[in-house]
């Protein structure tokens, strides 16, 4: 029997009705499986508890994160109560810096009962692998001077092992995939980070020659995940251009509701982090009909981490037939609750046991 | 009758057919007219040049651009011949700053004869003012350390001279459209210069109450130009926001060969410059079959920028029923050269008048 200890951060907005739902979801697919457990110890922090306690979190709060396997958090930030540097200074990237979550990866590809925009959208599956705690989200810089001669300076800061070990990782993710990875750079215009950035790549791929590589300027590549996305496998790309990047391919599926995300720690100090790309909908909060898709994918993505790929498949299985079969929400274009997608995943999980 | 003195730098690859093509397309627009003279001067800069003389353009190049009214560029660049870093810095992006162009123009549209790869366009037809001297392209950093403990920094700098400019003829440009203004921002992961940017656009906006303004976070809306790129008008951008935005512009619109552009020096001082999107594509030049809408839709920017906008939309209007007819380059679907797409552009501009 495996045990896993899951701190849930449902966080604001839609982030509290799809996390239910997820945690059911998996709390079905740990009874099916058998020889799992999850305990689930939910932290109730977010823009309400803020505007309540003034900070984001606990002082303990990071404490008491750690003492878990993993975080599943839902969304961070509702702008209208809380500015967001604030809350999310204060929560989601706190987490993914105190706790070493280095990279970021989220998985892209074409799911059939999803409209793409893209017309003719092949059959895309790529990841991108992002670089998770420093580069251009960076604390470091500052104003001088006031009124019409203010300047503002941002410092982006790439050191050798941050940037080496995300490459590192995408390279041993393409060994476990198609065998290719391509590198988001700018060194064309941004002179000196990025030039180093395809130094590091070129060095990281000469200690995986059976990978194939490639580097593409951010502005081409993001034109080519509208183009041709079925031509990329493995992308390694900065916190900033991952960033843009990853929103592309969750556009390019048909929405940002259904696309997950994984903050890893690679260390094996602290937990990793799950949470899905969208963000907390305040517009759609409280009406029962927000997408669960992308929080249940996060979802998966922690049972394979977890080391139960097989789980994670048959869940994502589930929740490819269940759009096939039409049962999605009014964002995808149905006509499904939260809760009526959900119900339709559990029982297509179940009877693929 | 109006005289205007062009320095035509066709640069490296396909940037020599399609500059030529164009110059043909624009002195027949001159004689149509009848009002109009183009003096052309070619000026040889470019990897070539490089490779024999060690510098992308003599040193009293910029003395010699300076006299003219305004630089018609092909592409600049051949990564086998010259690193970029030298070639762009030496060339276009000198001719950038020295000439204080500080504002790039590109616009985005459905044009129907050219298959978009998104399934339903509609009328998209939006354009990106890109801030053009500063932010993330800055010369302004540096390395430090060795081997594994290397670090490089990157600064990127705003100032409110530089911003504002960018925001005002932004708001400017959208008061002779359809009053939208949507600012490119990360201000919730970049902590200090997006926060300023968004400072700017607040105080900017305020001068021009009649304009509507939008603010969307650079990852989302990359993912909104391929959901609903109808949805915008007028975009500002930083330098490298913008670089990323004009390219999905392109792609949306079908291909990054019919994208033009326009380097606008602001206070008179200096000429403007006009260049399509892409680049050299040294690997289809010499074959007669380059896309020349690109560079021909650049030379309308470059009438426009003259104050002749009718000839210009009559050139566009031109390519636009020649790409409807089918009469287009391979890289479009088409089994058109380069010359007969021109032929065919000249004779739908005859036809107009
Ligand atoms: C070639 C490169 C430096 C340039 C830029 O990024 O400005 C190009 O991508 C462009 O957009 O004109
Ligand atoms: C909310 C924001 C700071 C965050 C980021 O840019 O990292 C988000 O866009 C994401 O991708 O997780």
């Amino acid at each position: 029997m495996k045990d896993f200890n899951i701190a849930v951060i449902p966080g604001d907005g839609i982030g509290k009705e799809v996390v239910s739902e997820a945690v059911r979801v998996l709390e079905t697919a740990a009874e099916l499986h058998g020889g799992l457990t999850f305990h689930f110890t939910h932290y109730p922090w977010n823009c309400d508890y803020y505007l309540e306690h003034g900070v984001m979190m606990p002082e303990d709060g990071l404490d008491r994160l750690k003492t878990h396997d993993a975080i599943f958090l839902g969304a961070v930030g509702d702008p209208n109560k809380v500015p967001d540097h604030i809350s999310l200074w204060g929560l989601l990237i706190h987490i993914r810096r105190s706790f070493e979550q280095v990279v970021n990866i989220r998985p892209a590809k074409h799911i059939k009962g999803v409209r793409s925009p893209l017309r003719d959208p092949k059959d895309f599956d790529f990841i991108v692998v992002r670089e998770n705690s420093e580069g251009e989200y960076s604390e470091s810089g500052g104003r001088i001077h006031q009124g019409g001669d203010q300047i503002a300076v941002q410092n982006a800061v790439f050191t050798k092992k941050g940037t080496r070990r995300a490459m590192d990782y995408a390279f041993m993710l393409a060994e476990k995939r198609r065998r290719h990875v391509t590198s988001a750079t700018k060194s064309n215009g941004i002179v000196h980070s990025m030039p180093f950035w395809d130094e590091v790549f070129q060095e990281t791929a000469q200690d995986y020659p059976h990978i194939n590589t490639r580097k593409v300027h951010i502005d081409a590549l993001a034109a080519f995940l509208v183009s041709q996305p079925e031509a990329f496998d493995v992308i390694v790309a900065s916190n900033l251009f991952g960033d843009i990047l990853t929103d592309i391919g969750a556009a390019i599926m048909g929405s940002i509701g259904i696309a997950p995300s994984a903050n890893i720690n690679l260390n094996g100090k602290y937990p990793s982090m799950f949470e899905p790309v969208h963000g907390s909908a305040p517009d759609i909060a409280g009406k029962g009909i927000a997408n669960p898709i992308g929080q249940m994918w996060t979802a998966k993505m922690m049972l394979d981490h977890f080391g139960e790929n097989e789980l994670g498949d048959q869940l994502l299985s589930a929740m490819e037939s269940v759009l096939e079969s039409g049962i999605k929400t009014p964002d995808l274009g149905g006509k499904a609750t939260t809760k009526e997608v959900t119900e339709a995943v559990i029982s297509k999980l179940k009877n693929s046991f």
